[in-house]
């Protein structure tokens, strides 16, 4: 099985290879070959070292006629990851159309392109966001976000990720995919430094503080998240790529269970595992525009999509630390 | 005020345009030029004759660059009608993605371009679709739609209508266009000839009988159809268009009112009003891809948006063929 991970080289991409590497297999069927493009490089030598894998360095849009113009082997399956993430999108609305609407329309046309040259309906894993939810004056967010909730984006990424979702369903509707959705979570720790996006901070004020860095919380601390370990995100992704067409229940997308917790839970929470200097490393400084953007997402969510697939949330906030130091290990 | 309608020598653009010339304004401002872009040529000699309009004839997309570059005038509005219909779509993917998607979100483009350089925010409206909506194994389509309700598109002309109303939101929400954007529900009685839509019989078991033609019906006389009148659609298209931010409630699509009716109780109408003989030109011939199409389409709306708007659906089917007849003389 020829696998192509976009975003190969990013926290969630690196953590997906290692798996799928560590595993051999996927759907049944083992893992010969593993693509992984990203426009920074591998920086994990276990993975960019594996002899299975090969690496690609570029833009995506750019890179997709080396990705699929000949010669190349067939991609059974294509787990689409990489995105500009959401402060970007806002800041930059081309940057958006561009890196995660004009790309994706692409790369499904490119896969289908394929598949259909070599009979071949390929598997693809689409990563959307809770970032799709939101309220307008007429439609306020339920409380408690279903499966049937209305996605309403108020930001350029989450219209971007939507419309994404949309032609993933259609395409797969076709028969020229077999395409599967999910809405990820916030995944909190991720390792590394902050990034662009607005809930950068939610890994932030935890990693920072464990390492004697001082970090800033954006939002007031009875702010309420929806949030996912980085190995219960993966699972979530890998059931959902794996699971029967009868098992999804639909090709609309699956949001992936997730812990509600409030920012002052998470700093109880640090408090609990690493003590109280360590958590008095976060400093709350409001900024309008980030807590506007996170306090539009829900932080409720009855995921019944995904309990059927056997999808449970992390257990608490202080089992996602512990995670993250044995990670670390 | 110079307009521009896409799509402006179909069916609804001709008598949107023919609407707007005889009121003289929008939005409260005189109308000077009325630009009309089509496929195929302008034929109501009063509407191509009118010294305020212009009409343009070509493929919308090949077009752009003629009607969005020097010299031209900057469109304070834009009616974006022009689609290829559900059927096509369904028949030549390619062809819907072209002519819906990467239409609009060219279109889209230029008018938020054309917009920033003038200094202007141009008013734009979106004609979406009944076609949205839809059902899956794991979330059914609710007996009656609201105004959250989730779409679940099944064909790719409603997936691409609904893009099209979260592009037109996010150009909204970003500021480079005043976007509107209402769901019309099925027009009938449309005059002229069948085209590809799947809904173009419940035109046709009317609109052939009355002239003495047999036509084919291909769904069961109990399925239910949500329908609206031509004066009530442009009546809807208008008011939305017109309606100030506040009384819209939010940047997502209107479902516009429509009336319920069953094949069976169209059948009626028409033996109501044209007699028995009439009646029985409709003949009942089960066409399995249409049934499917059709009756994937919700049929009970409650459109408390619309309704705030003071839009109501049609009074009854007879009103409508008595409509249609009255429009003929």
């Amino acid at each position: 099985m020829n696998i192509l991970i976009t975003g190969g080289a990013g926290f969630l991409g690196t953590h997906l290879a290692r798996t799928l590497l560590a595993r051999g297999e996927l759907c049944g069927r083992t893992l010969t070959s593993l693509v992984l493009t990203d426009r920074v490089e591998q920086a994990d030598p276990a993975v960019g070292n594996d002899s299975r894998v090969t690496t690609h360095t570029g833009d995506l849009l750019d890179s997709l006629p080396t990705l699929f113009e000949p010669p190349f082997d067939a991609y059974d399956a294509v787990f689409h990851l990489a995105a500009a993430v959401s402060a970007e999108c806002e800041e930059d609305f081309s940057l958006g159309m561009r890196a995660n609407l004009a790309t994706t329309e692409q790369l499904l046309a490119r896969i289908s392109d394929q598949g259909q040259q070599q009979g071949l309906v390929p598997r693809v894993f689409f990563a959307s966001s809770v970032a799709v939810f939101g309220s307008e004056p007429d439609i306020p967010l339920p409380h408690i976000v279903t499966d049937s909730t209305l996605p309403l984006p108020q930001s350029s990424y989450g219209i971007q990720k939507f419309i994404c979702e949309q032609l993933v369903a259609d395409y797969t509707r076709k028969g020229f995919i077999d395409g599967r959705v999910a809405r990820l979570m916030t995944v909190s720790i991720r390792p590394g430094r902050p990034n662009g996006a607005a809930s950068s901070f939610l890994s932030g004020i935890v990693r920072e503080p464990l390492t004697g860095e001082p970090c800033v919380c954006p939002v007031s601390p009875e702010t309420e998240v929806a949030l996912a370990s980085p190995e219960n995100t993966i699972h979530g992704i890998l059931t959902v790529m794996q699971a029967s067409r009868d098992e999804l229940g639909g090709r609309t997308a699956v949001n992936l269970p997730a812990l509600t917790v409030s920012v002052a839970k998470m700093q109880q929470a640090l408090i609990d595992v690493a003590g109280d200097e360590t958590a008095q490393l976060i400093r709350f400084e409001p900024d309008e525009n980030i807590a506007r953007i996170v306090g539009g997402w829900p932080s409720r969510f009855e995921s019944a999509r995904a309990a059927r697939l056997g999808l449970i949330p992390d257990a608490s906030y202080d089992d996602i630390i512990q995670q993250y130091i044995n990670a670390l290990a």
